[in-house]
C-alpha cells in the first residue's frame, strides 16, 4: 500500500516453478516435494520483476506445501520485505490429484489411455481416482472428513474460495497490495472466481510460472486491469 | 504437540547466528542487516539439532528483522516444517541500540571509553544515546510515540512481555510446542521473566547462536528442565 494509493486494491499471483516432481514428469497434488533448483531461480526472477516495479506488499498468503512457501520466501527476500505477515493454509494447496500422485504422467497414459489422462488433467469436474490420505501433522486439526481423497478444479475453487473470502477479499477491500503465492490449480480456481471465467474455458487458463500476475482491482474487487511481469 | 505429550509445553529460542554487521563489529539493533554466510550455517546446524532431537513445532514466532525471520525459515526447512504457521512481531526486534547503530564497537570505545561503552552494552536500565527513527514501512501502522529512539534491556522486555503474554504464553498454555527465532537481547529479555533472573544477574544470561535453548515448562509455565541442543 503506498500513500495516495489507498483504495487501490492490489493481487499479485505468483506460480510456484518447477519442482523435483516437475521435472520427472509425475503427478504431484499434495506431495510435499521441493523447487528443483530451476524453480527456486523462478522464484528469484519472480521477485526480482516485483522489486523493479516497485510493488509493496502488505500481506502474504501461500499453502502449506514447501514448493509454494519457498517461492513465496524467495520473493519477499528478494524485494527486501522478508518482514511482510504471511499466512500459510492448507486452501491455497495445488489440486489433490488422488491415486495419480506420485505416478509419472507417461505411465499413466500408457496404462489408462491418453483420452482418459486427458479428462483428467482438463475437465471442470471429473474427480481423478480417489486414494486414502495419509497422516499428516499439517492437517492434524482438520476435521478428517475435510481431507479430500482426490480432487478436481471444481472442488479446488470450492475449498480455496472459503480464503478468499474470509482473508483475502477483506485485506484487498481494504486496499492492500496482496500476495498469493500457490499452485498452477489454486491460482487457477481463483482466476477463476475473480475474473468470472466459465466453467468452460478456465481450463484454458495458464497461470505462468516465474511471471507474476498483476490484479489492480476495484473497489468492489472487480478487475480494473490485469498484466503479468 | 505429539499426541500422549498434550499438556507439555516447550518453547525453544533459537538465537540468530553471525550477522554482516557482527563481522564488521558494529552495533546492529533495528538496523536490518542480513545473516552472514557463517550464520546460515548456525541457523541450519540449529534446525538439524532439532531435527535430530524429533522436535515438532506447532507455531513459531520471529522479529520483523531479516536475520531473524531468515533464522527461522532455515530451522523450518532443516526440519521438514516449513508448513508451519509463522507470526512476526516488532516486539521481538533486538534490542534497539540508538545513536550506536552502525558503530564499529572499537571506535565507539576509543570515543566514549570502555567504562562507558560497556556500562551501555551491560547495564539493565542504562540507555543508550538516542536517534530519531527514520521511516520504515514495517513499523507504518504503530504510533509513533512506540517506536523507541534507543533501547536498555529493561524497555526491551518492556516491549516484549506484551507479545509472550498475548500470543506465546496462550500457545503454550495450550500445550503447544513454539519456536522463537530472535536475537540476543529480545531472547534474555524474555529468558529473564520466564526464569526469574533478577536485574543483576541477567546480564550475565549469554543465549548461544546455532544451538537452540530447549525449556520443558509446567502447566503454569513455569521452568520444569531447560538444556541446550
Amino acid at each position: 500500500m503506498i500513500k495516495g494509493d489507498f483504495f487501490m486494491p492490489k493481487l499479485i499471483f505468483a506460480r510456484h516453478g518447477k519442482s523435483e516432481w516437475n521435472k520427472a514428469d509425475k503427478f504431484t497434488g499434495w506431495v510435499d516435494v521441493d523447487l528443483a533448483p530451476e524453480g527456486v531461480e523462478e522464484a528469484k526472477d519472480a521477485g526480482q520483476k516485483l522489486k523493479e516495479a516497485g510493488i509493496e506488499f502488505d500481506i502474504a498468503y501461500t499453502s502449506v506445501l514447501t514448493r509454494a512457501i519457498k517461492t513465496c520466501h524467495y520473493i519477499l527476500e528478494e524485494t527486501d520485505q522478508l518482514w511482510v505477515p504471511e499466512v500459510k493454509s492448507w486452501r491455497l494447496n495445488e489440486r489433490h490429484y488422488g491415486a495419480l500422485q506420485g505416478l509419472n504422467k507417461q505411465n499413466t497414459r500408457d496404462k489408462y489411455g491418453d483420452e482418459q489422462v486427458h479428462i483428467w488433467r482438463r475437465s471442470y469436474d471429473t474427480l481423478p481416482p480417489l486414494t486414502d490420505p495419509e497422516p499428516d501433522r499439517r492437517y492434524a486439526d482438520l476435521d478428517p472428513r475435510t481431507i479430500p481423497g482426490g480432487e478436481n478444479l471444481k472442488v479446488t475453487l470450492e475449498r480455496a474460495l472459503p480464503f478468499w473470502e474470509d482473508q483475502i477479499a477483506p485485506a484487498l477491500r481494504e486496499g492492500k497490495t496482496v500476495l498469493v503465492a500457490a499452485h498452477g490449480n489454486s491460482l487457477r480456481a481463483l482466476a477463476k472466481h475473480i475474473e468470472g471465467i466459465s466453467d468452460e474455458d478456465i481450463m484454458d487458463l495458464e497461470i505462468p510460472t516465474g511471471k507474476p500476475s498483476v490484479y489492480e482491482l476495484n473497489d468492489d474487487l472487480t478487475v480494473k486491469e490485469k498484466y503479468y511481469l
